[in-house]
């Protein structure tokens, strides 16, 4: 583990690598034997497993509740909204028969052609279409509405090109979709849901996001508009984190859902959906994770705290024990996960590069001295600070440290985002930014026609309009037409 | 849904129409467009994450961790375990195709046949091959061992015959997968999580349940031992309800897994894997629920307790609103799931009747008449006793009255397992016996050429073994060859 934390390739050197490598040897995910699908190790699934925890809270505070639809959805589902199969009908895995049988001629097994499905079946690359179908019989009457359920699920994009967290072929998540009476109910909910997802990202996470409306060019395939969460990586890169979707009635009129409302007509149901998924990973290790490995934010890291012995003897690491048993108890007690490591087959030297690769945001090492001395040395992940402090009150210590971290890193990758966002008012300045990285904000003139040609010329693209931006006159640094308000254009993951 | 509940069949009139019935009235699950998936719908997966929950944390204090591992998995993966493969082909949903096209010649998508894979990929049935192909990666040494690894996740068998939470296509389970130094080891981890189970189901679901051991014939494919617990629904019929497999070094020789042992050789791993899944939402189900709705165990339903005012007016509401909201508290403050139900657009037999149906363990209902006296009226959902009690130390008498209710079902369960669990020593008797249902405790010669006659001519197949079983000598009821044991037959979901 030393020498693989060596190997660690260097921010500086190449990013893209840096991560790459990171995932790998922080045991986060690795390749699997399919193409394009990981397999998420333990502790990057424990990660996980607290980002879903809580979110679900987060999402259940807002009156959603879970179920769960069906992996397999009937081919002829997805056509039925014309935005929504040409956005997703390039990517579908597609099951075509329900049967293997031995290979006459052979040792191995075959696709049984006598067991072919009458109707393809696509696996889910979304749920709309399958989630609709089902509303149809579960709402008569605005007395069912709102409709307020969420999935947490796997789901299959056949992806081209793919990368660990990032953009991988199956991928889980979870997807909310809602049912309204009204148009402007839909809309708050949609808004409120892309809320609920600002606020995990910037309380658990540690990650600033700016919230923006997405142009219609980069529009979820069948919304009426798109909402997003934009954060910023290290390299100035931009990676969208989480998207909440205004669905209008096309749903509805697709598959066929309505209600008989207050004024007793029947009317098509209005519909939102929303999607984080375990892309967040990518964000969180890409925001704040430095050349010695992860750097996590202390909410949610697996282990937040461990504790190291130094010691000669078995009789030194026996008084170490006895010293370190009632901290651990106590931390404990405070709802902290903390791990003491006294194994015997690893140095202190491995175990310190070790836990660093691993992100554990608080790191206490104790020898003799400091039982001498009633002391302990701290070590924060983040910026890698050593202290010596008295145990009176190292509970408190840890809490305040975990509570410190968890604000620093926050505060550093929003110090970063604001440092790397640009103003920018000419096509040559503006080429030459986006060259550099980071966030540029400027004026477009609102056509999909100059959206793609400044990507086809720049790689970058419209991350969004932001929510808080204030109207402002200008010119396009493409056309030079006017426009009302600048956007942030980036290159992105 | 006072209408709804009426409708429900009776048991005595048809206890598999009762099932049925009571899936869809109780709002647990619907049929989907798609061939044998079920949609599970928020009332009974709030059920279903609450038996996650304790799964998960009961796995996790035996050391387990959760990862994630693809839903695809390679055709020739399946063939490597001969018996693994011979017992999953038949019902493999197959990948065949990446991309979907628009039909030139009409208005919806087709299947892009230039988009065919080059080997096909399954659905995984279950994950023994993709998770050891993985582990081959993980494990080198001794010191890499146990490996402990669970997953939850969603698998698809292509079932000819489906019934809701009990037989159906796509099922959501955990699948545990172990992988260990020593075969003493490695059988010691299969029974340590069969008694997960055996205590989860006992404690958790109120269903008591026989802990044994499956004949050669019921082993899972690629297993040299397969554990089960089997539990007894109110028809009598059998109901497998969680397995735990001693998968010898099959696993390991398939994917090539080995690692150095303390003696410095190498040598095969040695592995298990156990399973439960939605099949348990079945069990829980059938066992307590009657002709009035769902039976639920207090520390399984979404709701505890739910209070119910009765008033003239809104003055009279006004005053209960106020009386019961100190109540609602204090039952929070002891992680009491409580719902106040003054909506006042449904009578009170109404609500009587869903919640009722629904399964609410306790029911609080409060008048006028209770406001002067200081009482309030209490209804237990098991035994639709109700009395009515002073509101002094009210906490005290629902956590009483939910803990007595958890006891009473599982010793109800217990009692009628017992009571319909007979010892025959003749071929007529037992013929007998099976029709009229129950576990039928009989001597068998050990041979799978027996067991299958007699699953021909009676539809009983061997449960399992019971592990608390005495040795004793007897003849088999079918061949009259000697045995030692007598074995658990039933018929069985």
């Amino acid at each position: 583990m030393a020498k693989e934390l060596k190997d660690l390739t260097k921010r500086a050197d190449n990013y893209s690598q840096w991560y790459n490598d990171l995932v790998i040897k922080a045991d986060l995910a690795e390749q699997s034997a399919v193409r394009g699908c990981m397999v998420i190790k333990p502790y990057g699934y424990a990660i996980w497993e607290k980002m879903q925890h809580h979110l679900d809270m987060m999402f259940k505070e807002t009156g959603v509740q879970n179920a769960y639809f069906p992996l397999l959805i009937p081919k002829s589902f997805l056509s039925r909204e014309a935005d929504h199969v040409k956005g997703f009908a390039k990517e579908c895995a597609v099951v075509t028969h329900y049967r293997l049988k031995t290979d006459p001629n052979g040792t191995g097994v075959i696709v049984d052609p006598e067991a072919r499905l009458e109707e393809e079946l696509i696996i889910r690359p979304t749920s709309e279409t399958i989630i609709w179908n089902t509303y149809r019989n579960w709402i008569n009457s605005y007395r069912d509405l709102p409709l307020l359920v969420n999935q947490w699920a796997n789901v299959f994009r056949w992806e081209m090109r793919t990368r660990m967290f990032l953009r991988t072929a199956e991928f889980l998540w979870q997807e909310g979709h809602t049912a309204h009476a009204t148009s402007e109910e839909a809309q708050a909910k949609a808004i409120e849901m892309l809320n609920v997802y600002a606020d995990f990202a910037e309380k658990y996470m540690a990650l600033p996001v700016v919230k923006g409306v997405k142009t219609a060019n980069e529009r979820f395939a069948g919304a009426l508009e798109t909402y997003t969460i934009e954060a910023m990586m290290q390299d100035g890169k931009a990676l969208q984190s989480g998207t909440s979707h205004f669905l209008g009635q096309n749903f509805a009129k697709a598959f066929d859902v309505k209600f008989i409302n207050k004024e007793n007509q029947l009317d098509y149901v209005w519909a939102t959906s929303w999607g984080v998924s375990t892309r967040l990973m990518g964000a969180l290790i890409m925001t704040h994770s430095d050349d010695n490995g992860l750097v996590l934010p202390p909410k949610l890291a697996p282990i937040q705290v461990v504790i190291i012995p130094i010691y000669k003897n078995e009789e030194q690491l026996k008084v170490v024990d006895a010293k370190v048993q009632p901290i651990v108890d106590n931390l404990k007690k405070l709802g902290i996960s903390v791990k003491y490591d006294n194994a015997d087959n690893k140095r202190p030297g491995f175990k310190f590069a070790d836990y660093e690769l691993k992100g554990v945001p608080v790191r206490l090492v104790m020898g003799a001295r400091d039982i001498e001395n009633n002391t302990v040395e701290v070590m924060r992940r983040d910026t890698l600070e050593k202290e010596t402090v008295s145990l009176d009150g190292i509970e408190d210590t840890v809490v305040n440290l975990l509570n410190d971290i968890q604000q620093g890193i926050y505060n550093k990758a929003l110090k970063h985002r604001e440092e790397c966002t640009y103003t920018v008012d000419t096509w040559e300045d503006f080429k030459a930014q986006i060259e550099k990285g980071g966030f540029v904000l400027a004026h477009w003139d609102g056509t999909t026609e100059t959206e793609e040609k400044i990507k086809e010329e720049t790689k970058a693209t419209i991350r969004c309009i932001p929510m808080d931006s204030k109207p402002e006159e200008g010119k396009c640094i493409y056309t030079g037409k006017p426009s009302h308000r600048r956007v942030i254009f980036a290159r992105n993951y």
